[in-house]
């Protein structure tokens, strides 16, 4: 076997086999992928959320996790915003010729591990191979299929005025990371990345007060505020946050004002926004700080300011959040 | 809306959501991608397929199709060679920047179209944006989901003794297609891709001979000789194939042989192979020919040789297919 990627690895020809026997499923191996076929075939019934992402993050590798386990948590964590259990996933890839085979086998182990982690399967994939200059080291699609919880109903519509906003878990940590790392920044406590899986405390939520959940988000691309934003935008209310009860971690908080950026707009992987009825924001705000003790409730929904996302800081000043328009930081997953 | 892709439409802000709002659902539509979720929500039912290809053919448009419509049908045909109905697809684009938006709507349109004319519905996506110099003007990825025909029961496993490979159309169109393009080559008569959608045939041969269609797959990358190899490799059975029965269109024969090029080995978009039951081998083959004159039961499936395909030529010469080792045309699809 070469010791870097080769186009001919893409070809559909010996060297794609040798790189899918001998490698792919040296680390990836379960019954249904072992079929290889054109695509799995699954035994699966319910309500399903089907979900997808491309994940273009640069550097491949960072403080707190890579592209493959970013890839698998990204796509399960959509799927749980959809109230799904995530179970079968694939996996497909665009890499660069010249990977060292190195690099990827460290991938693959990540997303073998992740999966697992996460309790899902990578039933089918693909993998294709560009030229040198057509790609940046590897690209990764992650598609999911997960099963609806019956008990949960999670739409924007059942929103309703009130509504408790509860985030799990500081923000702003993977945009950080991935900013500290590709500028070759030190601040004086490194920064990880939050990436990680959020199905199983979703799943804990939806069980215990199932369709009192109103609505989930995780607060990707675009950070917290862009995710409020899109809220507001598709429903009949406004929200309203507390700028104080938002947490972010002492240096994420250094790091974004060295750089003069707002952290409600740094995205993160493993934060999410849960708006649930008022009723049970205290049983939810419980299940999230057993998890991270930083979970808290940042604000309401309410009828005042329709359409707009209001911030409020610790004097009672208020200001409205805007959709980001500058130059956000590319490839961040 | 700027003229061409920028960074900004990758970023997750308020270009991001333009370019989706503004553009994408201008071209699809429909009330599950309305929904603009993390995910869809599909009701279905029965036992599924899941299949997912990442497309990276260059150039993005040639002669007979573009990137879009191979996208669409290329998942579409994996789902086929799984006996299942395609029904939901996701997209997910990677994009490099500069890429000017009348080219990405064009491809839009295809998608579209394509969707439409397989019977699929676009429900979830993604895009994301590189730097120029990190892809080459876009990628594509569709993940989808089919529901097994309850009548069919595809798998390696069935295939016996006998049992007779037929395929649907003359061979390697798409590479040739693709390659004279590239190479700025002219052919006499001007050789279009095959690229087109193969489950509505799939489905009325399944409809019609239940589990005597016993394996089913179509020849793209690698060829028609790669996935006789494949077969083999996986079975207890060798193949025989008759070589004056392959269909091979006369111009496309002439610049496989001015190229130096087996067409055996060169890939197509349209083609499967059908391995089938020898008692309804001519009602299968009644079915394809009703599509395309060209189809033709090609050779048999034997014990005699084991892990062999062995080539007949029409002197009753015979060769062992090998597979292909040495450089395959890259980014074929």
């Amino acid at each position: 076997m070469n010791e870097m990627i080769i186009l001919q690895h893409g070809s559909g020809g010996e060297a794609t086999d040798k790189l899918i026997n001998n490698i792919i499923f040296k680390h990836l191996r379960n019954d249904i992928l072992a079929e290889k076929h054109d695509g799995a075939f699954l035994d699966i019934s319910g309500k399903l959320a089907f979900s997808t992402d491309s994940y273009v993050v640069s550097p491949i590798f960072f403080a707190g996790g890579n592209i493959g386990e970013l890839a698998v948590y990204g796509t399960v964590n959509d799927l749980a915003m959809c109230g799904a259990e995530a179970r079968y996933l694939s996996l497909s890839f665009i890499i660069e010729e010249g990977l060292p085979i190195a690099d990827f086998e460290k991938i693959l182990v990540s997303i073998g591990a992740a999966a697992e982690r996460a309790g899902v399967q990578v039933v089918t994939g693909d993998t294709k191979v560009v030229e040198r200059g057509k790609g940046d080291k590897i690209y990764i699609n992650t598609s999911g299929i997960g099963t609806i919880n019956p008990r949960s109903d999670i739409g924007i519509r059942n929103i309703k005025n009130g509504d408790v906003i509860l985030i799990n878990a500081p923000i702003a940590s993977h945009g950080m990371a991935i900013m500290s790392q590709r500028e070759g920044l030190r601040f004086e406590s490194d920064i990880v990345s939050d990436t990680q899986n959020l199905n199983f405390t979703v799943q804990e939520i939806i069980e215990k007060f199932g369709d009192k959940i109103h609505f989930l988000r995780d607060a990707t691309r675009g950070g917290l505020a862009s995710i409020l934003l899109e809220i507001v935008s598709s429903s009949r209310f406004g929200i309203q946050v507390s700028e104080e009860k938002i947490p972010v971690d002492n240096p994420v908080r250094n790091a974004c004002e060295m750089l003069g950026l707002d952290p409600l707009y740094v995205a993160n992987e493993g934060v999410f926004a849960c708006i649930a009825d008022k009723e049970i924001a205290d049983g939810v705000l419980s299940i999230l700080k057993a998890k991270n003790k930083s979970a808290s409730p940042i604000g309401t929904v309410t009828t005042e300011h329709a359409g707009k996302v209001i911030a409020v800081n610790p004097f009672g000043g208020r200001h409205a959040v805007h959709p980001f328009i500058g130059e956000q930081l590319p490839r961040i997953c």
